[in-house]
């Protein structure tokens, strides 16, 4: 693997399998039933010139877990940049203070250009429109446990993703991910003007996977396992596509109605959060709280056990955490990550 | 106990107890004598929706000093929740991070909102108006060791609250605290408009106190035990009473003057801090500043065994802790938790 | 040494040379050899008044290097000082809850009135115009591990410092802690008003070294074993000054012509950065990238093993520490704290 990971497009096949294997390995100390101190002495720093409270607890956390330092940074700008320091100045200077670097920044490409000049690993933590490659990650794991939940197998699975197909990063980066994997049955449906980039579809459909494209969610998805919803962002749109899209948003709403009348008993229900909850915002309803097949957070939670894989095998500890093990001696909430989304 | 703590008022006598009895099982620790790893593997969430640096800074070397990870996020709102996120979907996500949650926010009710989707135990913080349970056990913690250094029992005790008793919480919360304990007596002075409601004042006297109210501090205390001092908030005065108070403030200043002329020699001064040291400001005086009787630093002193003490509660620790204790190795300043308030 | 290091005034010979040997002990852990826990329960509180990421991320990893744990404020204020609450109060209460601090605030002063109320050791992190002892510390570490690189000697040395030397507090704090050892020479140049001040160079002269100044980078430096230069704070100008300077200011670019053709191939440049890497800002060239004789990453390199220098020393275990090593187990980057600037 790269010293760094900044796009899932540097993946093979087999180091996405690796790190599914590992982040499955972390699953005790993820559930808080073990710890390990592996990565004692280690310090993370987190920067993100772009606030995301959930992705950087998420990446603090896993690192805690791991028994690592964290020092985080939040804000715009930094303040030596602020006077003109160079990105390739600032990089090099961290690089002699950490051991990891998690980045998010509002510019694609910022944060290739940040692990150019390091020499400690970095991770993409989201350059704006460009890549979230932890969050791809995290969300095939998903797909990945819940199927070995049910029963199920990627080979021949039917995959919905809807909503914002266009600038949504994270459907872009999932489908490349999936597409690594044995032929599936992927339909689209989307807003017109928010449709899945072409390019995309032509990967995907080159690597045997058969593509559907569709309008609108009226349709029999009884054979669905999984939808895979984002929120449609109306502050992207054009006049043209506010009209167009007022006229028939009622579609787009995937809620306890349209599960039970068009899907199945197992279709689970995945969304990259956050959902936008207030009345009429057209995102994941939550009249679907408390249902088994809402997958959401059981999606958030997996996001500690594959970000600790992402660290244990860009540090190259993941052999080691095995024999390092230790029983959690604390309080042990029942439900993580095995809930079904009930409220507690 | 219940898994959060949110409020005194679902606290028993005996769980105030407990608290008490393993605050002060950790003093060796808050001291700086000893050292636990008992959290080890821990992630706490510190949620300042509102700042507070003191109380942050507070929980997070209280949970440090228990062998746990802190991960903190300041701010008045989370990223995701100004893109429509629900307190519930946080709440969720944020159970499947961390360990404990620690949260402070402007908005009453708030708190015990986040606390009911989440899986792991959640401490309030201060929620504007309403509670901050963790300030109140240690101003009662701060009393009973006070009293046992003094050889002083809390039967039959005599403490004076004074300020603002409308508007602070603390005081509330402190009343009620005491109202569990044998029978005292409790003398409340404050400015007219800003008295104890009267809820508050017979809940205490049903629970056998004795309650009296002053309008001025100019009366004989000379056997009193205890002032709890508080800041008057002029910025919530109406016209009437800014005219009515300003004629009178020289009545609320608690200085060495008053505590020569009407206390007694082991009279303690308490005050939940920040106290305002501007002149004019009407607070507690800074002429008190190294006298034996101002408890104020010994009681902030006091806030880390006893956060100590909620963490090692709420996460069923509070057994495994000294089995764990080693030596400190590093320098100890001599005068922490014993020192009267003296410049350094 | 004085509990608290808030000036490098206070430092005789003796206690910088124990901090430069302590400093080279921390390496083998700075460079990731090595890891030790001998702060394993102390807090750092972390205090900064006014930003700098670079700093407090180099204080924060030292102090968790070293096994402590740190509680990172930043924010041009504390809320309860917002509230009236003095600096001795604020200090006080922050003594009972960490066991050193690190403070950074912009009023020259405030660090030592912080200091004089609190119980544990502090650390100023910058004071406005006034010190920011940890730099020059780590900028003399700096030319004593290069030169021990480069087979020299303090005695007799050439060093150059070049910039504002006025305003920059880095050179003056520098220039007091070089006057503690064997005579050199020190060459000073400045654009016209912006010189060293005199009391400065009184001090230095009458410590035996020889001080030359000159208004030009266009003489003869073959004999030069270090430069040092600063940005040039353009903000701070007069009208007339900013005239004078536009018409010179290519004097004043320590480039790779510079060293080329005025200095010799053991040379070594360094800078406080950050630099104003901006076309136009006269700072140091960019061009000397990946040049060896650069050593501006070195030196920040160095401000870690400083850092848990200061911290050991303060904190009294730097002789626990080496009995305290363990091996690294994670991946360890090869170039930190060796490599000479090269894009990675």
């Amino acid at each position: 693997m790269s010293p760094h990971l900044l796009s899932v497009d540097s993946l093979s096949r087999d180091q996405v399998d690796h790190l599914l294997r590992v982040a499955s390995r972390m699953e005790p100390i993820a559930q808080r039933r073990k710890i390990t101190r592996v990565l004692e002495g280690a310090v993370l720093g987190n920067l993100f010139f772009e606030a995301s409270t959930r992705t950087r607890v998420s990446f603090n956390a896993a690192f805690c877990r791991l028994g690592g330092s964290v020092c985080d940074t939040t804000g715009f700008t930094f303040s030596s940049m602020a006077k003109g320091e160079s990105l390739y100045d600032t990089s090099r200077v961290m690089s002699g203070y950490v051991d990891a670097i998690v980045m998010r920044h509002p510019e694609q490409g910022s944060v290739a250009e940040f692990a150019a000049a390091t020499h400690v690993p970095v991770i993409n933590g989201g350059d704006g429109p460009g890549e979230h490659p932890s969050q791809a990650l995290l969300d095939l794991y998903t797909i990945d446990k819940e199927f070995a939940r049910l029963g199920k197998s990627l080979v021949g699975a039917h995959l919905l993703l809807t909503g914002d197909l266009k600038y949504g990063r994270t459907v872009h980066s999932l489908i490349k991910l999936l597409s690594l994997y044995d032929p599936m049955r992927i339909t689209l449906v989307s807003p017109p003007g928010l449709e899945m980039p072409s390019h995309l579809i032509d990967l995907v459909t080159s690597r045997g996977h058969r593509v559907e494209q569709r309008e609108s969610l009226a349709n029999d998805f009884s054979d669905l396992d999984v939808i895979y919803t984002t929120r449609i962002q109306k502050e992207r749109f054009t006049d043209e596509m506010s009209e167009s899209f007022n006229g028939i948003s009622q579609d787009f709403s995937v809620n306890r109605a349209f599960l039970e009348s068009r899907c199945n008993a197992t279709t689970i229900v995945m969304h990259p959060l956050p959902r936008d909850s207030r009345p009429g915002a057209n995102d994941l309803d939550v009249d679907l709280n408390g249902d088994p097949r809402l997958a959401i957070f059981r999606q958030t939670d997996n996001g500690i056990p594959m970000r600790m894989a992402i660290f244990a095998t860009l540090l190259k500890v993941e052999e080691l955490i095995e024999k390092d093990l230790r029983e959690v001696r604390w309080f042990v909430p029942k439900k993580i990550g095995v809930d079904d989304g009930q409220p507690g």
